[in-house]
């Protein structure tokens, strides 16, 4: 007897430069379990950004009736624009039991784990403050202003870390993302998200002790 | 920068005819960072087995001196003999890292939860009730009352599930060992089995961050 798997919500939370979306991109491609959750935004789309895969673009006033209908998972507002999580997808494939992957901060993760107290919640970290530093400025896109800026901001969300379930130490991305990927299976093996089963062997045993 | 890992007490529990046996031993062979607890006991060896292997086997008066000596994890007493968990050996395992296999029913699983709360709970079951029954029959060395005994036995066993931290579904011995395996990997990622790595990496950047 097979029970169809419940797709988790797994949120992936890190400093800039620890590799998330590298993690991210991998466990897509690698693996069919997964659908990424799009963010929904009024900011003005980049060179290069395409509506509906990097984000979707929409009016402020859109926005603001989303928000008005409880249609995000959560939202938020960052230097006048309004970034947030849509429900409607997230809900659409974890119905479908797809583990929904949402890559958000650590204030959005918490809201995120209140709404769904079964969610997933990953911290992607370096090795080490000093591999960190040593990342953002081997990018070479960015001004050394900009890199201290990061590592300040990192300094700041180091303080929150336990309150994820899960750490994922980026050392090889190749490990990372196998032991990325074992973390979320073994969330499947949670006696919650395995109810119907459960009740249904134990319904079972019950029936033949019985002598039934 | 690595740290040295902390080893992780595993408590496998399950009906009788799960495969739990099959699946410890299949852990011991295939991988090397696990260390199986040897239970103690009062009981006389049966025939084929060996003293330190199958279980210590002491006398009662010794075994009550190492009660008092507060020198068990857990123990009990089934039909006048004594059984009971070795603490040295325990403790000495985890504190070179091993993850410590214990293979115990589910009233020693929760006393050891009470005494070691990061303790990893594991319950084996079978797809199915039916399935059990075929695999107990199968065995070819039961009667049908010892059969049904245990099948009762299930019944009532299945009432502590959702008290484990996860469940393993044993479908095929294959899948089943590297899910617990997966699953023990996994817990090696909790922030609270990390917490000297999160530690350094947060006063390092906090460090970086004063520009020291």
């Amino acid at each position: 007897m097979k029970m169809k798997r419940e797709g988790i919500l797994v949120v992936i939370s890190g400093f800039a430069g620890a590799g998330k979306g590298t993690i991210v991109k991998e466990l897509m491609n690698r693996y069919d379990n997964y659908a990424l959750s799009v963010s929904m935004t009024t900011r003005q789309p980049r060179v290069g950004e395409v509506d509906g895969v990097s984000y979707f673009f929409v009016s402020k006033e859109d926005f603001e009736k989303n928000i008005a209908a409880d249609g995000f998972v959560e939202h938020a507002c960052y230097c006048d624009n309004y970034y947030g999580t849509p429900k409607s997808y997230v809900e659409k494939q974890l119905a479908d039991g797809k583990d929904v992957i949402l890559e958000i901060e650590i204030q959005g993760a918490l809201k995120i784990k209140e709404l769904y107290p079964t969610a997933l919640l990953l911290f992607v970290m370096p090795p080490s403050a000093q591999e960190l530093r040593k990342r953002l400025i081997g990018r070479g896109t960015e001004t050394m202003e900009v890199v201290n800026k990061r590592m300040n901001r990192a300094a700041q969300e180091a303080d929150g870390i336990e309150q994820y379930d899960y750490i994922v130490v980026n050392d090889t991305i190749e490990v990372c993302v196998q032991d990325t990927h074992s973390i979320i299976e073994a969330a499947h093996a949670k006696p919650i998200r395995n109810e119907a089963l459960i009740r249904t062997v134990r319904e079972e045993l019950k029936r033949m002790a019985k002598g039934e």
